[in-house]
């Protein structure tokens, strides 16, 4: 039986994470590159100067929301192999699925900067939040469900937290395309913030299943 | 005898897996830069931001293909790694050379996004799959012909698995090649699903050689 | 106890290390893309090439002192992980806070390289700077303080130089801000020396808090 | 004593060579974003199309110079750290100091490709390697001295091949710039297949100082 584990195509979760940092690394870095493209954009005097700057100032809030979406994505994506033992194939493409999305929030996160007086833009970027947080509820879904590859002894409540607060983010998103379309698409963005309000009610998993 | 392995020129695995994984990861993540930048060249209104948007889903669907063939190949490479007991100097530069051609892959991506009315682009880009997966067949054959790095009880059937798995791939890049030039250029690169469907006759592989 | 530990949210060093690594390869990389772009903006004869080509040593030299202190902050994150040996979720946070502000380097690099006639782009410059040495004494001083998150018996003297030492990055940003505004804006940047000539100045800590 | 390589000022080898990994890994990939750049200069016709592709072809070649070129260096690198047992702060700064070298290959391999008519760009791109080649080679004599960060028993062949082959690839640089200025430039870089030739007159280092 170890024998079938080592040969054949367990992999394991070290390599997993290392490509997920990897990745996580260059997403989170790539935005940047946006940032003040219109300083580089032909001959720059002093009033181009001053306001090309100034129209740096809502890119970098745009690549500062991604960041703290994508470092929450990725505090969950370790909490989840925390409590996995051990992978399979399917886990391991949900995980590249979740990847490709994460990958995409630099094209996406550009149009929400550029693009922000078009509803469309903001609801495309919202929409790819949602398909990430929803992407990392299924593999944890997944990999909990049954116990299939987590801890026999993981407790039921941690894995409802997990579910939960993936549908949180996942809701929140549908909340910002809302708005986008019917309040004002410049500031829909602002209601990312409900994730820190909605993880308020979100209490806190017990880490057993113990009576007491 | 282990001093020689210790002071000489025996690489250890870990770094040749930390290199790697750090290259799939970008090359899994570049292509990205290219999407949309159409919405980028100048002053745009509102019909050129829904048309250069339009332009965008088919780079995407590049994009994703691309990302698809990039986790078969980092899989494979990962059961190579995990069936790899040490490595030699010529192990390492067919792998550097792997690697070569998988960072032609954001060029050729694009390439194949951009000029796909152009059969020449297409088959660039095929060729560039066949040749990676042509270059681990090769990797695969040299570590495991005589169990020369694998573990000696590899089965037979692993490493027959391997090999008719790499050239699947090479076999399915051909005929996307010459689907471009005699069907159509633009939906040839549909053909590389066949990889999926070839998979299901490739039989999975027998973890030992024991008659049983 | 040790449940709660392993299955809700403690997430391991070697994580942190890994993503905070390899933000820090890819931002030493980055700014680099920038370096010759007056080489690639055009069709390039014999004398623009020259001219091109001179341009680019401020650039390289920006480049280079960008290099320096980020290496520097890598050193400093390196010694506080060292000296680690536990962390929280707090912790976690604000060292993403300071890699946010890591990865805004190569647009702050490429401000103070392309526009250091104002002042201003010099001083952005030297402000993200400063924030992130800010922030890390503000990890250090939130992990040493009560030996919060570091071993017992890590001595005062190694806690107070690790404040001191962020304390003086951040001072001699001041006066690179100052310098920049009062002195002449393309030279400022030459006080950044100062974190060499101040590092002379704090003592080495004294490993343990015996009375010897 | 081991109080103070704890909580003071010793690195680990491991994030060392975390970062360096992370910094080839995109070196080696980064390069191939400016091939092509032909390609995407505006609209593209038929003939422009077929034109720009075939003035794709010399910068692939480039492009792998440079690959081969960095992974010779990354084997190096890899060597030296198998050998050497400890690190200490004079061994990470001259570390630093060769990756910056190595972050300029992406500038200089560009140069060397879009503008080898001019043999000041192949002077450039080959002194470039030169400097980390001398770069590598003064890391290895610091470390390898008296033996001080390497194991006692390390043979004095294996210093002294470390020294030669980075000697030879200095060598061959200069061979390189000189055939950039005084036979051709644009085919001058063809001299680094020297550092083949070179190494066979290498002799293999023995790995124990024995006398059998």
């Amino acid at each position: 039986m170890q024998n079938i584990s080592k040969f054949t195509n367990i992999l394991e979760k070290n390599r997993i994470e290392a490509l997920t940092d990897g990745i996580y690394a260059i997403v989170l870095t790539l935005s940047v590159l946006m940032i003040g493209t219109g300083l580089y954009s032909g001959s720059v005097d002093s009033s181009t100067f001053y306001s090309s700057l100034h129209e740096a100032v809502p890119q970098i809030f745009n690549y500062a929301l991604s960041f703290v979406l994508l470092s929450i994505f990725w505090v969950v994506h370790h909490r989840q192999m925390n409590s996995i033992v051990h992978v399979d194939s399917l886990y391991i493409w949900l995980n590249m699925g979740s990847l490709f999305f994460i990958t995409l929030i630099p094209f996406t996160t550009n149009l929400n900067s550029d693009f922000s007086e078009y509803p469309l833009a903001v609801a495309i970027y919202a929409a790819n939040i949602m398909v990430i947080s929803l992407s990392y509820t299924l593999s944890w879904f997944y990999a909990a469900r049954g116990r299939r590859l987590v801890a026999d002894d993981l407790s039921d409540s941690t894995i409802q937290n997990g579910i939960w607060r993936g549908l949180l983010t996942a809701g929140v998103s549908v909340i910002v395309i809302v708005a986008a379309y019917f309040i004002h698409s410049e500031w829909a963005t602002i209601f990312f913030l409900l994730i820190f309000v909605g993880g308020f009610f979100i209490k806190n998993p017990k880490p057993t299943n113990d009576p007491t």
